[in-house]
Parts: C-alpha cells; structure tokens; sequence
C-alpha cells in the first residue's frame, strides 16, 4: 500500500507513546518524524520498552523549520505551544491533528479562564474542526487543522449529544461525573502521581475548574452543565456517567441513541440492563454506551466507556486522520482490546 | 477495664471479619461468641490470616438458642434472616447492631420494592433506631436496636443531610455518583469478581436499581433522588458525589456543613480547594467530607470518603455500640489508617 | 490472503480467549469453529466484553466428531481431554496445538507423578514436537501435533537453554525463582482468586510440587533442578529469575545467550545493567532477557520476562502454527504491546 | 501510663509516616519532635492525609542543637547523615533506633562498595546492636545504639538465620530471592515510580549490586550468598523466598526452624503445604514464615513474609525501643492487620 509520511510531535508522552504504537499498526502511514523537548536525542526505546522496532527512532527537537515532507502531523503537545506549531503546519500544507486544547474552544474569551493564559492567535479560534468523528464527521474530513477533543468530552458527548440534539434530554441541569484512569493525567513526574500513593485510592480533583467543562457545553449547546472529574487506581479507562432530565419517553430517549450509532463501526449501545467496563474497551478506539431512564425520578442515566489514550487521544486522531485522508476510517483502528 | 460480652454473627465475611478486627483492638469489649454458616466448624485462621490469635476463635453455627450471655450482638447476616435474628435476641435483652438492610427501611411496601422479597415483620419496620451516629446519636444511644446505614447512604447522608436539613440544598433533583472499592460487594465467589475481570477496570452496576436509594431518600426526606453506584479497582474505600441545587449563598453552605461536624470526631470538613482521597480514611472510622459551590451553575458538590468496611460498617457499628453500652463514643476506634 | 480455517477448542478460558484475539488479528487465518463446555451455546460476547466482531461466534459444544473442515486446531482444554481430542484430530489430519500439559512430558512415568492422574495414551508420550519455538524450531515445522510449553517453562528455558547447552552454567543445582500474574491460573472460580484476596498480595504456591518442574528438567536436561512458582497481583505477565552456577567467563556465558537469540523476531537480550519488566511485553509475542555474572559467587542470574497468555500461551501457539502451516513466523504477530 | 518522650527524624517519608502511626498507637511513648528537610515548617496534614490528629504537628528541621529533651530517637534518615546524628544523640544520652544502612555493616570496606560513599565514622562501625529482635535480644536490650535492619535482611535472616545456625542448611550457595512492594523504594519522585509505569509489571533490580547482600551475609556469616531483589506492583509487603542445600533431614530442619521461634509473638511458622502471603501481616510487626524441604533436589525453601514498613522497619525500630525501655515487647505492636 502507499504509504502516508506522518510526524509525531511530542512523543514522549503517553498519548505520543500511543500514537506511535498505532502508527505502527497502520498498514497506510509511516513514521517519519518523533519529535521531543526534554528528550530530543533519546531512542524512543530509552523511554518505552513496549515498542519493538520503533524502539530505534530517535527523538528530534520540535523544531518546525526541520520537518521534514509529511503529510499529517500529530501534535501531543502542551497547550499553548501546540496552537503556533499547528497554525505554522497548516500553512505548510501538512494536515494536523492537534491533541492539545488548543484549537477546542471557539470562545476567546473562555480559553484564559480555564487554561490561565492567553491563546497566542485568538482570532482564529473556531477555525479548526472539532474532531468527535462520530458527530462531526464531514467536517473533519473537509479540514486542514482538526482539534482532537478531550478524554472526558469524548464520553461525555458520545453519550449526551444525540440526546440534547434530538431534545429527548433537556439542556438545562446537565450533570456529568466521569472517573479517568492514571494515565490521563500524562506522565507527570510529581508525588501526587507515585504508584504509592494512588494505589487503592479514589478522589476527584479540580472541582468545578476542571479545563474540560467548557469544551463539553460548547459541544452540547448548554450553558449551565456541571462537571466533576474523578480519578481511579487504574492506568486506563475512561467512564462518564451522565444525568439528564428526560423531556421524553425511554423508548424516544433509546431510539435516539441508537439512531446516533446505528451502524458505526466504533460505538456500541447495550440494551438496557447492561453496563460497560472500562476494561472491555482497553487499548482500542471504542467506546461503550448503556442507557437507564429512571422513571420514579424522570432522569435518563447515560454511561459511555472509553480508553482515555485510545478513542480520547490516539485512537481518535488516527481516525480523523483517516476521514483526513480519504482513507477507510477504520483502517488501523481493527485491533481488538486486551483482556483480562 | 469491666469489659462487655459481644457476639459477631456471620463472621465469615468482610464486614464481619473487620467487626472481629474491632472487636480485637477495643478495650472494652470481648468476643464470646462469633458465628457462621458454610463455614460453620472451622477456625477463623482458615477464612483469614490476618487476625492473629483471633484465629483460633472456632465459628459457630448461627444458631440463635445456643446463643451466650452477651451484652450486645453485631449482625453481619444476609438481608432477611438478620431481620428476624435480631428481633429475637432484642426480645432476649441483648443490644443489637444489625450491618443488615432490614431494619432500616420505615416504609413496609419499599422494603420488597428493593429487596425483592417481603420483610418478615414488616408491621415492626421503623422501630430500631438509624444509626448514622453523628445524626441520630439519641436515638441511638437509647436504642435497643439499631439499623447501621449501608455504606453507600453513610457517605451520601454525612454529605448531604445538614445541607438538606437546613435548606440550603433543594430537596429535588439531587444526584448521588458514588464509587465503591470491591470488598463492598462482599466475599461473593463469582467470575465477576475475579481479580483478573476487576483489575484495571471501571463502570456503574444496578443503574436505577440500587437497593440503597430508598434508604438515602428517607433520610434527607427527598423523594425523587437518583443515586448511581460504581465499582472501581481497589479493595477498599468509598466516595460518594453528591450534586444538589444550591438555594443559598456559598458561605451559608458551608457553614451548615461545618456546623453540623464540629467537634464530631470521626468527621473532617476539608477547606475549599481541597479533596478527599480514599485512601486517607483506609482501615478507619473516619469520614472526610469536601464543599464546593459552582456559582456558574448554582450548584452544591460535596463528596464524602469513607471506607466502605469502616464508618460505612464495623467501625460504625463499634461507634454505634459504644454508645449504646454507655461507653465513650470514640473507645477502640482511635487507630489511625494505614497510609501508603 | 488464501486463509486458513482454524478452530479453537476451549475458547471461554483466557487462554481461548487469547487465541481469539491472536486469530482476528491474523491476516492468514480464519476461525471456523469455537468451543466451550458449561459455555457451549453462547456467544462469546456474553464471556467476553473485548472481542468486537468476534463476539457473534457462537461456541459449540467440544465434540470432536462434529468439527468442521479445519486445516489448524488450537486446544486450549483441560488437562486429560486434550490428549484424546488432540490425537484425534491429528488422525484425521488436523494440524494441532496443543496448549494444555498432555503431549509435553516424554516420561510416562512423570505423567502421573506431576499431574494426579494417568495419561490416556502413555505409549505416544514423546511423540509431539516440544514447541518452544526458537529451541525447535524444525521439529515443529515438521510436526503434525505440537506440544505448547507452559508458561512458566518457556520464560525459564527461554533464558537458561542455550548456557546448559553451551556448558556455560553447571546442569547441577540450577534455582527457577518465577512469578506470574493471576491470568496465569485461568478463570478459576474460587474465593482464592476474588479481587479482594489478591490485590496487594504476594505469596509462593504448590512449592516443591509444581507440575511445570519436570517440564523445565526434561528440556535442560538436568534433573535436580528447583523450580518455585509465585503469583503477584498483577493479571498478565510473567518473570522467571534463574540462578546457576557459571563455568565459563561472564564474556563466554554472554555471548551463548546472544549468539541463540541473534536475529530472533521475538526475543530481546538486554545489556548489562539492565532488567526486563512484565508490561514491557504486555499484550505481545515477545521476551525480553538479561543476563548478569555475580563474580562474587559465581552465579549466572538470568531472567526472562514474557506475558503469560502470549509467549507464554497463545502467542507462541499462533507462532507453532505459522511454521506448521509454512506461513512465515512473524505473521500475525507484529502488533506491539500495550504500555502504559 | 508514665511516657517517653521519642523523637522522629526524617518524618516525611513512608517509614517515617509509619513510626508516626506506630507511635501514635504506643500507649508509653509520646511524641516530642518530628523532623524533615525540604519539608521542614509544613503540618504532617499537608503531607499525609491519613494521621489524624498528628496531622497538625509540624515538621522541624533536622537540627541536632535543637533536639529537645527525649529518651528515644527514630532515625529515618538518609544513609551517610543518619551515622553522624545517631552518633551525636547517643553522645547525648539518647537511646537511637536507626533505620538507616549506617550501623548494620561491621566491616569498614563494605560500606564504600555497597553504598558508594566513605562512612563517616569507619573505626566505630561493629559497635551498635544489629536489631533483628529475635535473633539478637540480648543485645538489643542492652544497647544505646541499635541498627534496624533493613527490610530483606529481616525477611532473609527469619527464614534462614536459625537454620545455618543449626547446621541443617549448608552455608555455600545460598540463594535469595525476594520480592518488595513499591513503598519499599520510599517517596522517591522519579518516573520509574509513577503509577502508569509500576501497576502490572514485576522485574528484578540491582540485580548483582544490591546493598542489602553484605547485610545478609554478615548475619548469616556466609560469604558467597546470592541475592536478588524484585518490586512487584503493591504499596506494601515482601516475600524473601530462600533456597539453601539441606545437610540434614527434613524433620530437622523443620524442628530447627520451630525452636526457633517457640513462643515468639511476632514470628509464625506455618506448618508444611502452608505458603504466606504478604497481605496477611499488612500493617503489623508480625512475620510468617513456611517451609518446604524438596526431598527430589535436597533443598530447603523457605519463605519469609513481612510488611516492608512494619517488621522490614517501623514496627521492628518500635519492638526494638520497647526492649531498650525496658518495656514488654509487644507494647504499641498487638494492633491486628487490615485485610482484605
């Protein structure tokens, strides 16, 4: 097959880490540049045991001016610096998929209250498509700069969006309490992440400031959703659980979730009764979805699992990647979850 | 010290092993009698090697005439027998710490609702006394039995009820996403338990279902709360996130929660900013509990960790029993927990 | 690709699971037939939440007289059954490889001694290739009946055979001192492998009695060596850390390691200074072995760190059957693991 | 009950925390002065979560000049510093618990090789009590100084100490293999550390180089013992698996072991088919040890379980200042473990 040159900008990382491992399973991209800060010089194999020949690549600075010809270009970066190299990408001509927040928001002015800075090109945001596949499908396809969402927004809005688009669930009261894996939090060498001190424990964290919060109202359309972000002893794994105010019957709430995702090849609906696991979905790009309408409370209760590093980071930049492309928009994403 | 004769009934358990473990480090109580069924005949070192010279305590079978003279009976028994279990040793003089369901519910048709099958004497429901210590510490001091709250409506209730009860949470629309550690579900020998089916995996269970909801609802006096349960990697511990539509300022809010725990031993109020973690509370009686108030969306977040075997069971019940027998409330569960 | 059909008998274990897995993601073969016994009758997905598509199959009962046209057989089956079926399916021309214990002793006499019960069919022990696939590798290609090593003796042989075999480390008083994750005792219903009983524990089990130590002497050729298995709470993975005395300088003991595994697709030999660890071969073929020469003592310390269900299980089966089939072995098996 | 005042230095590690706790539970020992460098000025709270009211003691900085008046000092300091303050405080008349490496070693070339650094005080090395209580109670008991031993020494010498003493194991060709939780490594921040890069993966370390062979050596009087450490994805526990040749027969090498440790309150021999697990003495003083003489390859086995932070150092320094003090020596230790 012919193969697409892709970068990998900042790949040191775990979601870099992820994407490089399903680069290497992608029968039609192939890695021509890893890039790094702290760990530009470094084999890759120095920092990941698990990558078998991509172990030799060597990290490069991230230094823009030396890319190389690509095609498409991965940008696992922090915030701020990713919105200028993007932009830069772009207008060289290369198609990016930027992991960072940084082309999320379309409101300039909610990017410094949640991010505590200021985004370096303002007046450009709203100008990238915002890449939940499922849901934005031809714009991703269509664009130069897709924004790959959050972790928490990915399940949140796989589980709401059909809902409040379809007015089944009302838009006001919204809440969504989700629970990350580790890993969601990158690797981050600080106490609070030892393996000693997280094993065996459960806590939220940045209640009510969580960055994630605006993202998902921007997405839902709502204005007043309220957002808590948990995280659990485990490396993986994803699971949003989602309160709404049923505005129509169970059957109307069920039709539309299952309209939403008939056919699509990354989201399974259970029927009702069925719950998923955030295990059931580990290393892939898919994501579970169940449904309750309590009725003696007239809430419907959406669960939607996902593995933070697959269909919230990697995996789903593969995929735009692919609509990107024009290729088959499962092409490299077949590989089934590991389990137990 | 003048030490007071204690029973375990259904020792064989978690919650029943953690009584043991109370009972060991408590100055003024003694074990004379510790029951079970299955495992009826053998040493306590056979079901656990934890308990040290507690493992030559030999199990007796549950049989409630062969009981010893005893001063207070702890109940670890399935949900139904204990009903009727502690209705007789009540009747014998004994005081009665029963860590079933079925004495807790008032409401004689919600009992089947939840349980699924009818209450033995149902016409009794309402007559022990609801030993969520800190909020009924009268009743429970007078009572001769007392219904210890499911480990779930402990956290929820600590976090939820001066708010409720001083109206500054609206009584509708609160929503309780609570995560349990596995040793909640019990010692159950099922596949869905296997450590290989529960490491590194996440997700809700009973969605709309939970026999605990009733339980919540009728101690806040809400009738339309919807409670959802999670069960998360780790063995022991228990959050619980509690949402509720704020009806009063910020301040006010806080301080009915830090009114309602002053000076309580067992309880900490955290500091705006600040959240619990499991851990901390690990092998304790202690409950820590966190507020904040999201003025963007008017509503009241407030989590409460506990450990599900500690103050959400056999240290509860110990506080409970202390009190019945007169004695300081805080006897014998003074030890701090195990951190990391 | 021309595919070849395949079965799996035994799929609702993990280590049928794992083969499952290892089969979908194979471009050369196809599976045809499924079986269980107590499972029989189900779809896959009510075992297994992970195994996408492949979740329609339905598994049928384990009657060999009802086996479709197949060119490979995996069985994963218990000890004792697989020997019958095994030999069954090779008399009617089935390519077979076989994962339980049946065919891997050549001492009839070690059979029972190691395994509580007779063999079937004493006589034919000894007539199946020994599939540690890089030691044998033109027995198994020639082979129609392959035995599958155990897990525990393809990490200890993976790293000791090639000293003994050069006379590098002395054949007397060899010490295996290995550790397994808890996916390594199958899905064993029994309150000894509950979350709870596991999670932060560590211990030795069935020492100077377990059933790979024959296994590991037949093949070294040694027969005074001990083996002592543990289980640490991990799911997948295996390290096993060899002790024997050297003979030969620590540059000559290097170099037979390293001239064994030269050019080897799916073993690592690290440096000096270096150590393997288990998630670093998570989810993959691979094994990873390091080599250090205690001056002090003279003593070889070699470990090997393999993932239990793939080297150690279904990897190396889908690895046996490339060669038996003529396919060359990489195929199907290039997917990198999975970190973090 | 009249109490001593004790001193902890170097409080804001996990043996540290754990002398805390140990402490905190000691009915005669209060605590005066806790100390700690980087993290000098902060409350105990800021750093742990889980001491309860010791949380608002506040960490001073590890002045000598400074240290108020104390009977016993807890030295958990770094190795290097911790010679030249317990030294100083002995000089004082301050009987000293040192966890550190400083004062195990007797032979003054050792400490460079093992440790990389001069000792401070070489010619007065040998002259502190080696602490492993039950081996050496006498002089415990008498001494101003005594040098807790590390944690896979007391694992190693309970398992083998009694039996080299005896004769019935042979004292060449030791090998110990022995297994850690991650609290083992202390609070150090490092990536290796993380949760995402410990949780499901085992490997061994320092393989060769550890500093804990001399240790074991010099007790056991041996001098070529191998010894290899692991780091097994727990908080606490460890597992010393030994493996020695039997030079007598297996009834005396069992009734060896049990003479040894006949009415030991901290000490358990489990009878032959027994293995221990480390979860079983989580967070305790106590040690359980098994073992297994493999008639076919004339080996002992013997395993020895702790709780790195309890037997492996804090409980042991405490059971140790308790004899210093004259006091029973199981005072402040009879807590019961936590499981599960």
């Amino acid at each position: 097959m012919n193969k697409h040159a892709v970068a990998v900008l900042g790949a040191s990382g775990y979601s870099g880490s992820e994407l490089l491992r399903y680069v290497a399973a992608h029968p039609a991209l192939e890695l021509v540049w890893a890039t790094a800060d702290t760990n530009a010089g470094k084999p890759v194999s120095e920092l990941f045991g698990h990558l078998g020949d991509f172990g030799d690549v060597v990290l490069q600075p991230t230094d823009i001016d030396a890319v190389p010809e690509i095609e498409v270009a991965f940008l696992a970066l922090p915030h701020g610096s990713a919105a200028t190299h993007g932009r830069t990408l772009v207008g060289k001509g290369v198609k990016v998929v930027d992991l960072s927040a940084d082309w999320r928001l379309r409101d300039a002015a909610a990017y410094p209250e949640w991010y505590g800075a200021p985004h370096p090109h303002p007046d450009e945001l709203g100008t990238w498509a915002y890449g939940l596949t499922e849901l934005n499908r031809d714009a991703v396809a269509a664009a130069e700069g897709v924004a790959n969402p959050g972790c928490y927004p990915t399940a949140a809005l796989l589980a709401l969006q059909p809902l409040v688009a379809d007015d089944v669930v009302a838009k006001d009261g919204i809440v969504v309490s989700a629970v990350s894996g580790v890993s969601g939090a990158g690797r981050k060498i600080d106490a609070a992440y030892l393996y000693t001190e997280l094993e065996g424990s459960f806590g939220a964290y940045r209640v009510g400031k969580h960055q994630h919060t605006p993202e998902i109202s921007q997405e839902l359309g709502v204005d007043n959703l309220t957002f808590t972000a948990h995280l659990a002893p485990m490396t993986r794994g994803l699971l949003a659980t989602c309160y709404g105010r049923a505005v129509a019957s169970a059957e109307d709430i069920r039709s539309s979730l299952e309209r939403a995702y008939k056919g699509e090849p990354f989201v399974t609906v259970l029927p009702s009764g069925k719950q998923p696991q955030t295990k059931h979905v580990s290393g892939t790009n898919r994501a579970i979805v169940a449904l309750e309408v309590d009725a003696r409370t007239n809430t419907a209760i959406v669960t939607c699992a996902i593995d933070n590093l697959g269909k919230g980071a990697a995996g789903q930049a593969v995929q735009n990647a692919n609509l990107m492309l024009g290729l088959d928009e499962t092409t490299g994403l077949t590989g089934l979850g590991i389990f137990p």
